[in-house]
Protein backbone atom coordinates (compact mmCIF):
# COMPACT_ATOMS: atom_id res chain seq x y z
CA UNK A 1 0.00 0.00 0.00
CA UNK A 2 1.06 3.50 -0.39
CA UNK A 3 3.25 5.15 2.03
CA UNK A 4 0.73 8.02 2.40
CA UNK A 5 -1.91 6.00 3.57
CA UNK A 6 0.26 5.05 6.80
CA UNK A 7 -0.43 6.31 10.25
CA UNK A 8 1.52 4.80 13.22
CA UNK A 9 -0.57 3.92 16.30
CA UNK A 10 1.60 4.93 18.81
CA UNK A 11 1.70 1.51 20.67
CA UNK A 12 3.74 0.59 18.08
CA UNK A 13 6.70 2.17 20.02
CA UNK A 14 5.65 2.54 23.19
CA UNK A 15 9.22 2.86 23.94
CA UNK A 16 8.61 6.12 22.89
CA UNK A 17 7.06 9.44 24.59
CA UNK A 18 4.07 11.22 22.13
CA UNK A 19 6.63 13.73 22.05
CA UNK A 20 9.42 11.45 20.79
CA UNK A 21 6.98 9.88 18.63
CA UNK A 22 5.37 13.01 16.62
CA UNK A 23 8.62 13.96 16.35
CA UNK A 24 9.98 10.42 14.31
CA UNK A 25 6.33 10.95 12.62
CA UNK A 26 7.54 14.44 11.58
CA UNK A 27 11.01 13.35 10.44
CA UNK A 28 9.58 10.02 8.91
CA UNK A 29 7.46 11.84 6.52
CA UNK A 30 4.12 9.74 8.35
CA UNK A 31 1.61 12.12 8.00
CA UNK A 32 -0.95 10.64 10.68
CA UNK A 33 -0.65 8.99 14.39
CA UNK A 34 -2.88 7.09 16.73
CA UNK A 35 -3.03 7.90 19.84
CA UNK A 36 -3.60 6.38 23.31
CA UNK A 37 -5.33 7.64 26.51
CA UNK A 38 -2.54 6.86 28.82
CA UNK A 39 0.07 8.83 26.30
CA UNK A 40 -1.26 11.66 26.12
CA UNK A 41 -2.08 11.50 29.78
CA UNK A 42 1.94 11.48 30.10
CA UNK A 43 2.40 14.47 27.86
CA UNK A 44 -0.79 16.01 28.86
CA UNK A 45 -3.81 16.77 26.65
CA UNK A 46 -3.45 20.11 26.19
CA UNK A 47 0.72 19.98 25.26
CA UNK A 48 -0.42 17.07 23.20
CA UNK A 49 -3.21 19.24 21.02
CA UNK A 50 -0.11 21.47 20.85
CA UNK A 51 2.44 19.74 19.48
CA UNK A 52 -0.18 18.31 17.08
CA UNK A 53 -1.43 21.12 15.29
CA UNK A 54 2.21 22.53 15.06
CA UNK A 55 3.28 19.00 14.06
CA UNK A 56 0.53 18.94 11.11
CA UNK A 57 -0.13 15.56 11.82
CA UNK A 58 -3.71 14.01 11.13
CA UNK A 59 -4.69 11.83 14.14
CA UNK A 60 -6.46 8.83 13.07
CA UNK A 61 -8.24 7.51 15.96
CA UNK A 62 -7.87 7.86 19.74
CA UNK A 63 -7.38 4.63 21.98
CA UNK A 64 -9.80 4.29 23.65
CA UNK A 65 -13.31 4.07 24.79
CA UNK A 66 -15.70 1.03 25.61
CA UNK A 67 -15.42 -0.74 28.55
CA UNK A 68 -19.15 -1.09 29.60
CA UNK A 69 -19.95 -4.19 31.25
CA UNK A 70 -19.86 -3.07 35.02
CA UNK A 71 -20.53 -5.09 38.59
CA UNK A 72 -23.16 -2.36 39.81
CA UNK A 73 -24.77 0.69 39.03
CA UNK A 74 -22.16 2.68 40.57
CA UNK A 75 -19.66 1.40 38.34
CA UNK A 76 -21.45 1.75 35.42
CA UNK A 77 -21.49 5.51 36.15
CA UNK A 78 -17.79 5.61 36.58
CA UNK A 79 -17.51 4.02 33.48
CA UNK A 80 -19.25 6.13 31.86
CA UNK A 81 -18.12 9.39 33.43
CA UNK A 82 -14.45 8.11 31.50
CA UNK A 83 -16.60 7.34 28.37
CA UNK A 84 -17.60 10.52 28.17
CA UNK A 85 -13.92 12.27 28.97
CA UNK A 86 -12.36 10.19 26.34
CA UNK A 87 -14.92 12.03 24.18
CA UNK A 88 -13.84 15.09 25.33
CA UNK A 89 -9.93 14.06 24.94
CA UNK A 90 -10.54 12.84 21.47
CA UNK A 91 -12.43 16.28 20.46
CA UNK A 92 -9.84 18.52 21.89
CA UNK A 93 -7.25 16.39 19.58
CA UNK A 94 -9.20 16.20 16.51
CA UNK A 95 -9.34 12.84 15.86
CA UNK A 96 -11.00 10.99 13.44
CA UNK A 97 -12.79 8.26 15.63
CA UNK A 98 -13.09 7.61 19.24
CA UNK A 99 -11.97 3.46 18.75
CA UNK A 100 -14.69 1.31 21.15
CA UNK A 101 -12.94 -1.61 22.92
CA UNK A 102 -15.69 -2.75 24.11
CA UNK A 103 -14.89 -4.28 27.70
CA UNK A 104 -14.99 -7.98 29.00
CA UNK A 105 -17.81 -9.60 31.15
CA UNK A 106 -17.55 -8.95 35.01
CA UNK A 107 -18.30 -12.60 35.73
CA UNK A 108 -19.56 -15.88 32.94
CA UNK A 109 -22.75 -14.17 31.88
CA UNK A 110 -21.68 -13.24 28.34
CA UNK A 111 -25.12 -12.45 26.93
CA UNK A 112 -25.31 -9.41 29.88
CA UNK A 113 -22.02 -8.24 29.26
CA UNK A 114 -23.08 -7.93 25.56
CA UNK A 115 -26.43 -6.34 26.46
CA UNK A 116 -24.47 -3.45 28.51
CA UNK A 117 -22.52 -3.05 25.85
CA UNK A 118 -25.26 -1.86 23.50
CA UNK A 119 -26.55 0.32 26.51
CA UNK A 120 -22.94 1.52 26.91
CA UNK A 121 -23.15 2.96 23.08
CA UNK A 122 -26.53 3.94 23.26
CA UNK A 123 -25.84 6.36 26.57
CA UNK A 124 -22.54 7.64 24.94
CA UNK A 125 -23.46 7.79 21.27
CA UNK A 126 -25.44 11.63 21.66
CA UNK A 127 -22.93 13.00 23.57
CA UNK A 128 -20.32 12.01 21.45
CA UNK A 129 -22.35 13.33 18.33
CA UNK A 130 -22.94 16.52 19.93
CA UNK A 131 -19.28 16.60 20.75
CA UNK A 132 -18.49 16.19 16.70
CA UNK A 133 -16.65 12.63 17.34
CA UNK A 134 -17.25 9.44 15.57
CA UNK A 135 -17.60 6.43 17.28
CA UNK A 136 -16.07 2.90 16.38
CA UNK A 137 -16.63 -0.06 17.72
CA UNK A 138 -13.54 -3.01 16.99
CA UNK A 139 -14.14 -6.02 17.37
CA UNK A 140 -11.37 -8.39 19.42
CA UNK A 141 -9.97 -11.22 18.89
CA UNK A 142 -11.82 -14.22 20.70
CA UNK A 143 -8.79 -15.14 22.90
CA UNK A 144 -9.51 -11.58 24.36
CA UNK A 145 -12.84 -12.44 25.41
CA UNK A 146 -12.01 -12.63 28.78
CA UNK A 147 -9.46 -9.50 29.26
CA UNK A 148 -10.75 -7.22 26.94
CA UNK A 149 -14.06 -7.60 25.11
CA UNK A 150 -16.98 -10.00 25.07
CA UNK A 151 -17.39 -8.17 20.96
CA UNK A 152 -15.43 -10.85 19.07
CA UNK A 153 -16.52 -10.85 15.76
CA UNK A 154 -17.78 -8.33 13.00
CA UNK A 155 -20.93 -9.51 12.82
CA UNK A 156 -21.34 -8.39 16.11
CA UNK A 157 -20.12 -5.52 15.38
CA UNK A 158 -21.99 -5.07 12.47
CA UNK A 159 -25.28 -6.07 14.32
CA UNK A 160 -24.44 -3.10 16.88
CA UNK A 161 -23.55 -0.72 14.54
CA UNK A 162 -26.43 -1.53 12.43
CA UNK A 163 -28.94 -1.22 15.24
CA UNK A 164 -28.07 2.71 15.74
CA UNK A 165 -27.96 3.11 12.17
CA UNK A 166 -25.73 6.80 12.51
CA UNK A 167 -23.25 7.98 10.99
CA UNK A 168 -21.30 8.54 14.43
CA UNK A 169 -20.81 5.18 14.69
CA UNK A 170 -18.96 2.90 12.64
CA UNK A 171 -16.48 -0.51 12.98
CA UNK A 172 -13.02 -0.42 13.20
CA UNK A 173 -11.06 -3.51 10.91
CA UNK A 174 -7.70 -4.65 13.10
CA UNK A 175 -6.44 -7.40 10.57
CA UNK A 176 -4.63 -9.44 13.89
CA UNK A 177 -8.63 -9.63 15.31
CA UNK A 178 -10.85 -10.35 12.11
CA UNK A 179 -8.85 -12.19 9.66
CA UNK A 180 -9.50 -15.88 11.06
CA UNK A 181 -13.35 -15.47 10.78
CA UNK A 182 -14.87 -17.60 8.24
CA UNK A 183 -17.39 -14.89 7.08
CA UNK A 184 -14.89 -11.92 6.64
CA UNK A 185 -15.28 -11.32 3.02
CA UNK A 186 -19.35 -11.58 3.87
CA UNK A 187 -19.15 -9.27 7.06
CA UNK A 188 -16.43 -6.78 5.00
CA UNK A 189 -19.42 -6.33 2.08
CA UNK A 190 -22.23 -5.81 5.04
CA UNK A 191 -19.92 -3.29 6.58
CA UNK A 192 -19.46 -1.12 3.44
CA UNK A 193 -19.68 2.43 3.82
CA UNK A 194 -19.99 2.10 7.85
CA UNK A 195 -15.93 1.13 8.37
CA UNK A 196 -14.59 4.05 10.29
CA UNK A 197 -11.09 3.10 11.03
CA UNK A 198 -8.50 -0.26 9.43
CA UNK A 199 -5.35 -1.67 11.50
CA UNK A 200 -2.69 -3.97 10.45
CA UNK A 201 -0.06 -5.90 11.53
CA UNK A 202 0.66 -9.86 11.13
CA UNK A 203 -0.32 -13.19 13.02
CA UNK A 204 3.13 -15.09 13.41
CA UNK A 205 2.74 -18.84 13.21
CA UNK A 206 3.56 -19.33 16.81
CA UNK A 207 2.14 -16.62 18.63
CA UNK A 208 4.57 -16.07 21.53
CA UNK A 209 1.74 -14.27 23.80
CA UNK A 210 -1.83 -13.38 23.58
CA UNK A 211 -2.12 -9.50 23.93
CA UNK A 212 1.63 -8.58 23.50
CA UNK A 213 2.96 -11.31 19.87
CA UNK A 214 1.52 -9.51 16.86
CA UNK A 215 4.25 -9.66 14.12
CA UNK A 216 5.29 -7.09 11.45
CA UNK A 217 3.77 -7.09 8.20
CA UNK A 218 4.89 -9.31 5.83
CA UNK A 219 6.32 -11.69 8.46
CA UNK A 220 3.14 -13.87 9.44
CA UNK A 221 -0.22 -15.81 8.01
CA UNK A 222 -2.35 -12.80 7.19
CA UNK A 223 -3.36 -12.27 3.72
CA UNK A 224 -2.85 -8.42 4.20
CA UNK A 225 -3.05 -7.09 0.11
CA UNK A 226 -6.25 -9.60 0.04
CA UNK A 227 -7.83 -7.70 3.51
CA UNK A 228 -6.34 -4.45 2.21
CA UNK A 229 -8.58 -5.12 -1.21
CA UNK A 230 -11.86 -6.15 0.70
CA UNK A 231 -11.73 -3.08 3.12
CA UNK A 232 -11.27 -0.53 0.18
CA UNK A 233 -13.69 -2.22 -1.27
CA UNK A 234 -15.59 -1.51 1.44
CA UNK A 235 -15.78 2.17 1.31
CA UNK A 236 -12.57 2.89 3.69
CA UNK A 237 -10.37 4.84 1.79
CA UNK A 238 -8.30 6.79 5.12
CA UNK A 239 -5.29 5.98 7.19
CA UNK A 240 -4.22 2.32 7.77
CA UNK A 241 -2.94 2.39 10.87
CA UNK A 242 -0.11 0.16 11.90
CA UNK A 243 -0.71 -1.03 15.57
CA UNK A 244 1.83 -3.67 16.46
CA UNK A 245 1.64 -5.07 20.47
CA UNK A 246 4.82 -6.97 20.86
CA UNK A 247 7.75 -6.72 23.67
CA UNK A 248 10.24 -7.39 21.50
CA UNK A 249 9.57 -4.72 18.86
CA UNK A 250 9.76 -2.38 21.86
CA UNK A 251 13.32 -2.93 22.63
CA UNK A 252 14.50 -2.17 19.21
CA UNK A 253 16.08 1.63 18.13
CA UNK A 254 12.53 3.62 17.41
CA UNK A 255 14.61 4.92 13.95
CA UNK A 256 15.39 1.97 12.80
CA UNK A 257 12.26 0.34 13.56
CA UNK A 258 10.31 2.82 11.67
CA UNK A 259 11.98 2.92 8.86
CA UNK A 260 11.47 -0.99 8.30
CA UNK A 261 7.50 -0.86 9.34
CA UNK A 262 7.11 1.72 6.56
CA UNK A 263 8.74 -0.24 3.89
CA UNK A 264 6.68 -3.44 4.74
CA UNK A 265 4.06 -1.43 4.83
CA UNK A 266 4.41 -0.47 1.10
CA UNK A 267 6.22 -4.21 0.41
CA UNK A 268 3.07 -6.31 2.52
CA UNK A 269 0.02 -4.23 2.54
CA UNK B 1 -22.73 -32.94 35.99
CA UNK B 2 -22.93 -37.04 37.16
CA UNK B 3 -20.13 -38.36 37.60
CA UNK B 4 -20.98 -41.69 35.66
CA UNK B 5 -20.62 -39.08 32.27
CA UNK B 6 -16.89 -38.26 33.25
CA UNK B 7 -14.44 -39.39 30.49
CA UNK B 8 -11.01 -38.53 31.05
CA UNK B 9 -8.92 -37.66 28.52
CA UNK B 10 -5.10 -38.73 28.75
CA UNK B 11 -4.12 -35.64 27.87
CA UNK B 12 -4.99 -34.14 31.45
CA UNK B 13 -2.14 -36.59 32.60
CA UNK B 14 0.18 -36.07 30.35
CA UNK B 15 2.33 -37.45 32.87
CA UNK B 16 1.00 -40.62 32.79
CA UNK B 17 1.71 -43.72 30.46
CA UNK B 18 -1.33 -45.29 28.63
CA UNK B 19 -1.09 -48.48 31.21
CA UNK B 20 -1.41 -46.17 34.27
CA UNK B 21 -3.99 -43.79 32.95
CA UNK B 22 -5.95 -46.72 32.50
CA UNK B 23 -5.21 -48.10 36.06
CA UNK B 24 -6.06 -44.43 37.68
CA UNK B 25 -9.48 -44.53 35.97
CA UNK B 26 -10.19 -48.12 37.35
CA UNK B 27 -8.98 -46.96 40.65
CA UNK B 28 -11.29 -44.05 40.57
CA UNK B 29 -14.39 -45.47 38.95
CA UNK B 30 -13.93 -43.48 35.75
CA UNK B 31 -15.69 -45.26 33.26
CA UNK B 32 -14.29 -44.07 29.87
CA UNK B 33 -11.44 -42.60 28.66
CA UNK B 34 -9.84 -40.78 25.62
CA UNK B 35 -6.60 -42.04 24.27
CA UNK B 36 -4.12 -40.12 21.61
CA UNK B 37 -2.47 -41.59 19.11
CA UNK B 38 0.89 -41.23 20.41
CA UNK B 39 0.34 -42.41 23.76
CA UNK B 40 -1.11 -45.53 22.10
CA UNK B 41 1.93 -45.78 20.32
CA UNK B 42 4.03 -45.63 23.10
CA UNK B 43 2.67 -48.70 24.30
CA UNK B 44 1.88 -50.63 21.71
CA UNK B 45 -1.75 -50.90 19.52
CA UNK B 46 -2.41 -54.27 20.21
CA UNK B 47 -1.39 -54.24 23.66
CA UNK B 48 -3.49 -50.71 24.75
CA UNK B 49 -6.72 -52.62 23.03
CA UNK B 50 -5.76 -55.65 25.47
CA UNK B 51 -5.53 -53.20 28.05
CA UNK B 52 -8.94 -51.62 27.81
CA UNK B 53 -10.68 -55.00 27.10
CA UNK B 54 -9.15 -56.21 30.52
CA UNK B 55 -10.11 -52.79 32.47
CA UNK B 56 -13.44 -52.65 30.82
CA UNK B 57 -13.20 -48.72 30.17
CA UNK B 58 -14.98 -47.30 27.69
CA UNK B 59 -13.02 -45.33 24.84
CA UNK B 60 -14.99 -42.14 24.11
CA UNK B 61 -12.73 -40.54 21.15
CA UNK B 62 -9.32 -41.21 19.42
CA UNK B 63 -7.07 -38.15 19.09
CA UNK B 64 -6.39 -37.57 16.32
CA UNK B 65 -7.10 -37.89 12.52
CA UNK B 66 -7.04 -34.57 10.11
CA UNK B 67 -4.76 -31.82 9.05
CA UNK B 68 -6.00 -32.15 5.84
CA UNK B 69 -4.32 -28.77 4.09
CA UNK B 70 -0.98 -30.17 2.14
CA UNK B 71 1.51 -28.24 0.58
CA UNK B 72 1.66 -30.42 -2.71
CA UNK B 73 -0.07 -34.28 -3.90
CA UNK B 74 2.34 -36.01 -2.45
CA UNK B 75 1.63 -34.24 0.90
CA UNK B 76 -1.94 -34.58 0.59
CA UNK B 77 -1.19 -38.64 -0.24
CA UNK B 78 1.03 -38.91 3.26
CA UNK B 79 -2.05 -37.34 4.84
CA UNK B 80 -4.64 -39.87 3.86
CA UNK B 81 -2.87 -42.42 4.55
CA UNK B 82 -2.57 -41.31 8.14
CA UNK B 83 -5.63 -40.98 8.29
CA UNK B 84 -6.88 -44.28 6.93
CA UNK B 85 -4.37 -45.80 9.72
CA UNK B 86 -6.31 -43.61 12.64
CA UNK B 87 -9.29 -44.85 11.40
CA UNK B 88 -8.03 -48.62 11.92
CA UNK B 89 -6.74 -47.61 15.31
CA UNK B 90 -9.81 -46.40 16.26
CA UNK B 91 -11.18 -49.37 15.09
CA UNK B 92 -9.04 -51.44 16.97
CA UNK B 93 -9.47 -49.25 19.93
CA UNK B 94 -13.33 -49.09 19.76
CA UNK B 95 -13.36 -45.25 19.96
CA UNK B 96 -16.65 -43.88 19.93
CA UNK B 97 -15.59 -41.40 17.59
CA UNK B 98 -12.17 -40.16 15.53
CA UNK B 99 -11.57 -36.78 16.32
CA UNK B 100 -10.68 -34.70 13.36
CA UNK B 101 -8.65 -31.96 14.20
CA UNK B 102 -8.81 -30.17 10.77
CA UNK B 103 -5.15 -29.01 10.17
CA UNK B 104 -3.82 -25.28 9.50
CA UNK B 105 -3.41 -24.08 6.01
CA UNK B 106 0.15 -23.94 4.44
CA UNK B 107 0.23 -20.53 3.48
CA UNK B 108 -1.80 -17.71 3.56
CA UNK B 109 -4.58 -19.09 1.36
CA UNK B 110 -7.60 -19.87 4.46
CA UNK B 111 -10.32 -20.55 1.42
CA UNK B 112 -7.74 -23.08 -0.02
CA UNK B 113 -7.07 -24.78 3.13
CA UNK B 114 -10.78 -25.12 4.04
CA UNK B 115 -11.83 -26.58 0.71
CA UNK B 116 -8.67 -29.20 1.40
CA UNK B 117 -10.60 -29.88 4.74
CA UNK B 118 -13.68 -30.84 2.64
CA UNK B 119 -12.24 -33.18 -0.06
CA UNK B 120 -9.48 -34.43 2.66
CA UNK B 121 -13.16 -35.77 4.72
CA UNK B 122 -15.18 -36.63 1.55
CA UNK B 123 -11.97 -38.71 0.57
CA UNK B 124 -11.91 -40.47 4.49
CA UNK B 125 -15.22 -40.98 5.26
CA UNK B 126 -16.28 -44.00 3.16
CA UNK B 127 -13.03 -45.61 4.70
CA UNK B 128 -14.24 -44.59 7.77
CA UNK B 129 -18.04 -45.94 7.63
CA UNK B 130 -16.87 -49.16 6.06
CA UNK B 131 -14.65 -49.68 9.14
CA UNK B 132 -17.16 -48.52 11.21
CA UNK B 133 -15.84 -45.45 12.79
CA UNK B 134 -17.60 -42.47 13.22
CA UNK B 135 -15.92 -39.01 12.62
CA UNK B 136 -15.85 -36.08 14.44
CA UNK B 137 -15.23 -32.67 12.94
CA UNK B 138 -13.52 -30.65 16.00
CA UNK B 139 -13.99 -26.40 16.05
CA UNK B 140 -10.78 -25.05 17.43
CA UNK B 141 -10.64 -21.90 18.96
CA UNK B 142 -9.56 -18.92 16.76
CA UNK B 143 -6.51 -18.86 18.33
CA UNK B 144 -5.07 -22.25 16.69
CA UNK B 145 -5.76 -21.26 13.33
CA UNK B 146 -2.57 -21.19 12.62
CA UNK B 147 -0.71 -24.13 13.87
CA UNK B 148 -4.14 -26.33 14.23
CA UNK B 149 -7.03 -25.87 12.34
CA UNK B 150 -8.93 -23.65 9.78
CA UNK B 151 -12.07 -24.64 10.85
CA UNK B 152 -12.86 -22.44 14.33
CA UNK B 153 -16.25 -21.64 14.29
CA UNK B 154 -19.40 -24.79 14.90
CA UNK B 155 -20.91 -22.59 11.99
CA UNK B 156 -18.37 -23.93 9.91
CA UNK B 157 -18.63 -27.69 11.61
CA UNK B 158 -21.96 -27.51 11.41
CA UNK B 159 -21.89 -26.70 7.53
CA UNK B 160 -18.91 -29.42 6.70
CA UNK B 161 -20.94 -32.35 8.48
CA UNK B 162 -24.68 -30.88 7.15
CA UNK B 163 -23.42 -31.00 3.50
CA UNK B 164 -22.58 -34.53 4.11
CA UNK B 165 -25.14 -35.32 5.73
CA UNK B 166 -24.16 -38.93 7.15
CA UNK B 167 -24.41 -40.61 10.55
CA UNK B 168 -20.92 -41.29 10.20
CA UNK B 169 -19.77 -37.98 10.26
CA UNK B 170 -20.50 -35.26 13.17
CA UNK B 171 -19.66 -32.59 15.44
CA UNK B 172 -17.37 -32.62 18.68
CA UNK B 173 -17.95 -29.77 20.89
CA UNK B 174 -14.90 -28.65 23.20
CA UNK B 175 -16.10 -25.95 25.86
CA UNK B 176 -12.81 -24.30 25.29
CA UNK B 177 -13.01 -23.61 21.60
CA UNK B 178 -16.43 -22.61 21.11
CA UNK B 179 -17.30 -20.50 24.84
CA UNK B 180 -17.08 -17.18 23.02
CA UNK B 181 -18.97 -17.37 20.16
CA UNK B 182 -21.62 -15.37 19.70
CA UNK B 183 -23.49 -17.84 17.59
CA UNK B 184 -23.18 -20.64 20.06
CA UNK B 185 -26.48 -21.06 21.39
CA UNK B 186 -27.70 -20.75 17.53
CA UNK B 187 -25.51 -23.22 16.02
CA UNK B 188 -25.28 -25.73 18.90
CA UNK B 189 -29.49 -25.69 18.37
CA UNK B 190 -28.39 -26.67 14.65
CA UNK B 191 -25.89 -29.20 15.50
CA UNK B 192 -29.07 -31.37 17.40
CA UNK B 193 -28.58 -34.89 16.46
CA UNK B 194 -24.90 -34.36 14.78
CA UNK B 195 -22.80 -34.33 18.28
CA UNK B 196 -21.01 -36.58 18.77
CA UNK B 197 -18.48 -35.77 21.88
CA UNK B 198 -18.34 -32.65 24.17
CA UNK B 199 -15.22 -32.02 25.92
CA UNK B 200 -14.38 -29.59 29.19
CA UNK B 201 -12.07 -27.56 30.67
CA UNK B 202 -12.27 -23.46 31.56
CA UNK B 203 -10.68 -20.59 29.98
CA UNK B 204 -8.56 -18.65 32.69
CA UNK B 205 -9.23 -15.03 32.70
CA UNK B 206 -5.29 -14.50 31.90
CA UNK B 207 -4.55 -17.16 29.52
CA UNK B 208 -0.70 -18.05 30.07
CA UNK B 209 -0.43 -19.82 27.21
CA UNK B 210 -1.98 -20.28 23.47
CA UNK B 211 -1.84 -24.04 23.80
CA UNK B 212 -1.28 -24.94 27.35
CA UNK B 213 -3.10 -22.73 29.39
CA UNK B 214 -6.53 -24.14 30.28
CA UNK B 215 -8.20 -24.49 33.36
CA UNK B 216 -9.76 -26.93 35.81
CA UNK B 217 -13.48 -26.45 35.55
CA UNK B 218 -14.52 -23.76 37.53
CA UNK B 219 -10.88 -21.83 37.89
CA UNK B 220 -12.10 -20.02 34.61
CA UNK B 221 -15.14 -17.94 32.94
CA UNK B 222 -17.12 -20.33 31.16
CA UNK B 223 -20.69 -21.49 32.06
CA UNK B 224 -20.23 -24.71 31.89
CA UNK B 225 -22.93 -25.64 33.47
CA UNK B 226 -24.89 -23.48 31.03
CA UNK B 227 -23.26 -25.14 28.09
CA UNK B 228 -23.77 -28.31 29.11
CA UNK B 229 -27.98 -27.90 29.41
CA UNK B 230 -27.62 -26.86 25.58
CA UNK B 231 -25.86 -29.57 24.81
CA UNK B 232 -27.67 -32.31 26.22
CA UNK B 233 -31.01 -30.55 24.95
CA UNK B 234 -28.77 -30.81 21.69
CA UNK B 235 -29.38 -34.36 22.25
CA UNK B 236 -25.62 -35.25 23.26
CA UNK B 237 -26.49 -37.78 26.79
CA UNK B 238 -23.00 -39.62 25.83
CA UNK B 239 -19.63 -39.61 27.60
CA UNK B 240 -17.93 -35.55 28.95
CA UNK B 241 -14.45 -35.59 28.34
CA UNK B 242 -12.13 -33.38 30.74
CA UNK B 243 -9.64 -32.67 28.36
CA UNK B 244 -7.43 -30.31 29.83
CA UNK B 245 -3.47 -28.81 28.33
CA UNK B 246 -1.90 -27.20 30.97
CA UNK B 247 2.23 -27.48 31.46
CA UNK B 248 1.42 -26.74 35.29
CA UNK B 249 -0.82 -29.38 35.92
CA UNK B 250 1.20 -31.68 34.38
CA UNK B 251 3.55 -31.27 37.51
CA UNK B 252 1.38 -32.88 40.08
CA UNK B 253 0.10 -35.94 40.94
CA UNK B 254 -1.68 -37.94 38.99
CA UNK B 255 -3.98 -39.15 41.63
CA UNK B 256 -4.78 -35.82 43.60
CA UNK B 257 -5.49 -34.33 40.22
CA UNK B 258 -8.05 -37.22 39.47
CA UNK B 259 -9.33 -36.68 42.64
CA UNK B 260 -9.95 -32.98 42.23
CA UNK B 261 -11.00 -33.21 38.57
CA UNK B 262 -13.95 -35.98 39.64
CA UNK B 263 -14.89 -33.51 41.86
CA UNK B 264 -15.29 -30.28 40.00
CA UNK B 265 -16.70 -32.07 37.42
CA UNK B 266 -19.44 -32.76 39.74
CA UNK B 267 -19.32 -29.41 41.00
CA UNK B 268 -18.66 -27.19 38.42
CA UNK B 269 -19.94 -28.95 35.11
Amino acid sequence: MKAERLSLNQITVDQCSLPETVAACVELGIGSVALWRHKVAETGLAETAKLLQDSGLRVSSLCRGGMFPAVDSADSRRRADDNRRAVDEAAELGADVLVLVCGPAPDRDLARARRQVTEGIAELLPYAQANGVRLGVEPLHPMMISARSVVVTLAQANDIVEAFDSPWLGVVIDAYHVWWDPELAEQLRRATGRIVGFHVSDWLQDTPDVVYGRGLMGEGMIDLPGLAAAVEAAGWTGPVEVEILNKQIWTRDPSELLAEIRQRFVDHV
